[in-house]
């Protein structure tokens, strides 16, 4: 049996969509079972599934619109996304879901569940939509904002795992975000990680690669910094939400367009669905002692459902202790900046 | 008159588009005068225009391939984009327009034009498109890998004079790229270009905008340093590429999506020209001594003329002259690494 905890109050449609996306999960995964963290009577009230799911009773809830991540986690000890990160801290649980803000979630598994021995920084990695519908991780999306060439390829070599254990990827490769494909393009992190991947016998490196193939790209994984990884990811959200309503606001400007609507009505909504993040599942926190999953805030009951699956997989193919294993001939100094 | 010079050679559909391009400006605008530089009986066979254009023979092209640009501005002295320069350098012309390699035109434009003495940085700016089809003004996306704040404001004042006489918006306001829309958001370069901005009075601040808002942002100018910029401007294009590869598949897989094709064809049309970048024009080259237009390397004659229109009208509204007036009283040191 499979324990996830559940931050069950966490998200603009917490506790319902939550919690429908856990009886979804539960019913899908005959392997799991789901510890719900938040105000118990609301949650009961929901509930559908009685077997292989407890809820442990929460009084505070940390808010989308939390400011200060570090302040929120210390000072809301008794909230449901604490409580959830504590369980897994102490192994009554093995993994975490949680749809609420994001860098307190990743804070707050950096304070309390904290980093793995062998990783130096912590990474958001969500993935994101690509042509051929297979994804792909991309990785560091804002857990750093600056990262050093040996953090990059640690991260690499975390994603590389991920990849394979998780999305069964045999061979996964690596691409380098860039401003030119020639190797020597960039800024001084861009060239020095350059050479760590390219001499790393664990990476499939395939070089760099520019904006322009982000949905293209053969690579599997897409590293980048934090601040530059934040900025590309929300440049598709917004450039994909942009297009779409300008493509609604030209079908409706013409009685000819609204019949053809009617048509294609089908095949539209297909396409919408392949540029959804809510079908891929939630955001990864890499680096954690134990897997830490980040349901898109928005989040349906699908949509969290997905994210329950993630955590699952990440358990029983033994993702982190498989990282374990591919960083251990990597010794990196630990600087005193280090998060 | 207003004389441009062009470099009839360069891109990737030259001479011919960009021949019919000077024609297309020729026929449009009546004050202008155009000086094409490249091979001479190839550009006369193809020109219409007699009146109000002359025709420089060189003997020398900088491909579009080129990787190293200052060699290649340096080996090819009779190339038709260092002549057309030279033009401009000397006088004889009031501007440039080329659609060949961007990194040579940017470098070509400082070895040989020279930088604004009030400009630390050149920086390459496009216009961007908007859901409310006005343009933004994007700024660097890839002239500098790394700026300083004080560069950052000084780009700021320069895009906000062209904001202003070049797309005639009477108080042009300016964003900064961040990962978040708090100030005290991001790396140190932000959080220092953030005051900077807000304590400037020539310029509008308008805060933090993040990634998802790039189609939609309220603000004119889009400001962030050479290496986020390139990485955003070309996510955008890929994304917008992407997204219209799946929706022709999505349309041509089932026969009733080909029946709504037919009738929504001329929305579908529109749709696409609204995420056209030559129906914008070039990206304009910030901080030289005479107005630099790179038009697309894949520019038709169309796109070409825009480009010729955005030279003409840089030159009619003296943008240059009066960027000198702005930032008459910005006082920055030189650092040893100025480019």
């Amino acid at each position: 049996m499979i324990k996830i905890a559940i931050d069950a109050m966490g998200g603009d449609n917490a506790p319902i969509e939550i919690v429908k996306g856990c009886d979804l999960a539960l019913e899908a995964y005959p392997d799991i079972e789901l510890v719900l963290f938040g105000d118990e009577p609301s949650i009961k009230s929901l509930l559908k599934h009685q077997e292989r799911v407890t809820v442990v009773h929460t009084t505070e809830i940390i808010s989308m619109g939390e400011k200060d991540p570090v302040k929120a986690i210390r000072n809301n000890r008794d909230s449901s996304m604490v409580k959830a990160l504590y369980s897994a801290k102490n192994g009554e649980t093995s993994a975490v879901v949680s749809a609420g803000p994001t860098q307190a979630l990743i804070v707050g598994a950096h304070l309390v569940i904290k980093r793995m021995e062998k990783m130096h920084r912590v990474a958001l990695a969500p993935i994101i939509p690509s042509v051929d519908q297979k994804g792909r991780i991309l990785l560091d999306v804002g857990a750093n904002i600056e990262l050093r060439p040996e953090h990059m390829l640690e991260l690499a070599l975390y994603a590389t795992v991920v990849s394979r254990e998780y999305l069964g990827v045999d061979k996964p490769t690596v691409a380098l975000m860039n401003i030119g494909t020639e190797e020597g393009k960039g800024r001084d992190l861009e060239k020095e990680t350059f050479k760590l991947l390219k001499e790393n016998p664990q990476i499939n490196f395939l070089g760099n690669i520019e904006g322009k193939e982000i949905l293209t790209t053969e690579a599997n994984i897409v590293l980048t910094d934090g601040y530059t990884g934040n900025v590309l990811m929300k440049t598709m959200e917004g450039t994909a939400k942009g297009m779409g309503n300008m493509l609604k606001e030209e079908i409706k400007s013409s009685f000819m367009g609204k019949i053809g609507y009617l048509f294609m009505k089908k095949n539209l909504k297909r396409f919408q669905k392949r540029m959804d993040a809510s079908e891929i599942g939630g955001a990864m926190i890499f680096g954690i002692k134990a897997p830490v999953i980040k349901a898109h805030g928005s989040s349906n009951a699908h949509a969290f459902m997905n994210a329950i699956r993630q955590a699952r997989q990440f358990v029983s193919n033994q993702v982190v202790e498989k990282v374990e294993v591919a960083l251990k001939d990597i010794i990196i100094e630990e600087s005193s900046d280090s998060n």
